[in-house]
């Protein structure tokens, strides 16, 4: 297949979240945003939260929730599955005669994810596999509010939300203009406290979409742009001795987001295939395994593995090692196929014979590093 | 007044253009945009097209016009006023028994801003002059499209459109989330005819608008890092030796774009003020008098002035001079008083005393080097 027929599908038409606010205390904004949508008594919202809130609540303050609306707390322990999301919508639906006003998702990534997927079964009726795909979602979901608790993943600002059928495996975003957001609170204040070593995983998701965006052969002005700024802004907080001080913590969300309006017009690189390796086959979280990867990136990125490097050492974050020193030769071989799938990111990086160069044996060498 | 007080005004809740498409050739993507809210043979459409297209069609290539849709051509050489939004409006509304399915505007910052009120006035109703001023628009207007054709204003990416009233002299934005683009088409090709000069006083309009605002002393970190990528392109673009090749004008699209986005979340200073000074009281258009200003700038932001200066020196526009050598003290203290009444931008620039700073003989001085 032609390169650019493979990379280059045609002039994308790329949604943007609708509206944002930022700023240190803006979640006291939920109110009036939720009461301008909640016309009469009768109307409710439903609340999807990260777990670790149900035990730690001060960070959000009093939330906006009326003795109607529906709060429900989101293991993030294990990413979100097809199952999962059909089971929180069937019991989100039949909890009221009329659909919600509003679906608010409060957390990270996964958190996220799953309001946004929500939203979208609520209005489009079905199963959660159905819409695993490109287009797929028909109609506008419910009003979506997303409010991220950790930077770096830029699921606030992009038009898909992970999921993984556990029946068949497959691990597929809704891709569609309806899965973004329609209103985002951005508040530095939520992420302080974040433990260090997943802020800076989380963060690092940021800047790694953008380092491999940049090296890539694909590419466009306008990701480039919005790549560039969320690649200086990380650079000063990560740099900075100070990670998690407040103006650390509102860079990051800010190149958090861009690094989100990124991703509509870009590819990744070589780091996402493999760090999806070792999430499919070990089951590491997207984040770190992003991290573990980029250690081993010497090859192909040497000038972003120096930078990397000096970060790490910077911050004082211990990355995990060793985490294929102890597997089997079919262990091996599942990473080499987790990894090679990644075609559209492999061809970007590396040209269309990216197979030839990188073979088995550097698969699993590079494998071996980490 | 507090200095606070006075610029933050509450965390503001930004909207976005809900959807852009970006590259070359992209204005071909416009069919396939108003095919999908075309529903019936009886929909129709309004193109609001920049009067150089009259004379100079080729750019645009053929537009998706149908048998029943208007094509009017707007002209530029004076900017808006209200009595011609109201003319407009009468003469769309009375063509046809229904409201048209989209406004297309295509062109500069007038034409564009134009389409915004237009596309307002229609559903709205009443007269423009009754909705200058923020958030007096109650109903979203017609679906909107936004085609730049030079680039620099941001017009395409902010919530107002500014137009005056010739009878109260009152030259004031329709500043209404309504009055953001529901689409924009960015398609570099269309700035290649512009005229060299124009093309840098016009982007030098979004580089000037962040300069000021990343010296100002209301800021936040969304603004920031959209002027600063504005910044970081539009210095890439005039520090060029082909500040209209190719990659130079998608660069300046980007930037212009980008600059725009930062409008929401930002306030200028001193140029901006002066520069409509200019405006008001000798009739000079924005984006010339804010060149005009910046070559006055040394003693408020000398490194900006200086880096300005080398961009006109690299590109070899010439820029008006002279414009106040031959004025009257009436005319200097209309002067004085069109540039004074700008509190926002000249507090965040020079604080709440500014009035002792720019006293009446340092505004005069400062326009006597022009």
């Amino acid at each position: 297949m032609n390169k650019d027929s493979l990379l280059i599908t045609g002039i994308g038409n790329s949604r943007n979240v609708s509206r944002y606010c930022f700023g240190k205390g803006s979640i006291t904004q939920l109110s009036e945003i939720l009461n301008s949508r909640r016309s009469s008594s009768e109307n409710w919202a439903v609340f999807l939260i990260d777990e670790y809130f149900d035990r730690h609540s001060e960070p959000l303050g009093v939330l906006p929730v009326e003795s109607t609306d529906r709060v429900i707390h989101i293991r993030t322990d294990v990413e979100p599955s097809t199952q999962f999301i059909d089971s929180l919508v069937c019991d989100i639906s039949v909890s009221h005669k009329m659909l919600p006003v509003a679906v608010i998702g409060i957390g990270g990534g996964i958190t996220l994810d799953v309001a946004k997927a929500t939203s979208n079964l609520l209005t489009n009726g079905g199963r959660a596999e159905e819409y695993q795909g490109w287009d797929l979602v028909k109609r506008p979901g419910i009003y979506k509010i997303g409010i991220p608790t950790i930077s770096g993943t830029g699921a606030e600002a992009t038009r898909t939300c992970v999921i993984t059928n556990e029946k068949t495996g497959v691990k597929l975003g809704m891709n569609s203009d309806h899965t973004v957001f329609d209103q985002l609170i951005l508040d530095p204040d939520l992420t302080a406290s974040v433990p260090r070593n997943q802020y800076f995983f989380t963060g690092m998701d940021a800047w790694i979409h953008c380092v491999e965006a940049l090296s890539g052969s694909y590419r466009n002005p306008v990701g480039d742009a919005f790549s560039a700024q969320t690649i200086t802004l990380c650079r000063k907080v990560f740099s900075d001795n100070e990670m998690m001080s407040e103006e650390s913590r509102e860079k990051l969300m800010v190149a958090s987001y861009l690094g989100g309006c990124a991703i509509a017009t870009t590819y990744v690189g070589v780091v996402h295939p493999f760090s999806a390796g070792l999430s499919v086959v070990l089951g590491l979280h997207h984040c770190v395994a992003n991290c573990i990867t980029m250690m081993a990136m010497e090859l192909y990125y040497p000038d972003e593995h120096r930078e990397f490097m000096g970060f790490v050492e910077n911050q004082d974050v211990p990355i995990p090692e060793g985490v294929c020193s102890q597997l089997s030769d079919s262990q091996f071989e599942a990473l080499y196929q987790a990894t090679i799938i990644h075609e559209k990111p492999l061809t970007n990086a590396l040209g269309e014979q990216y197979r030839d160069v990188l073979d088995r044996s550097r698969v699993r060498q590079i494998f071996e590093k980490m």
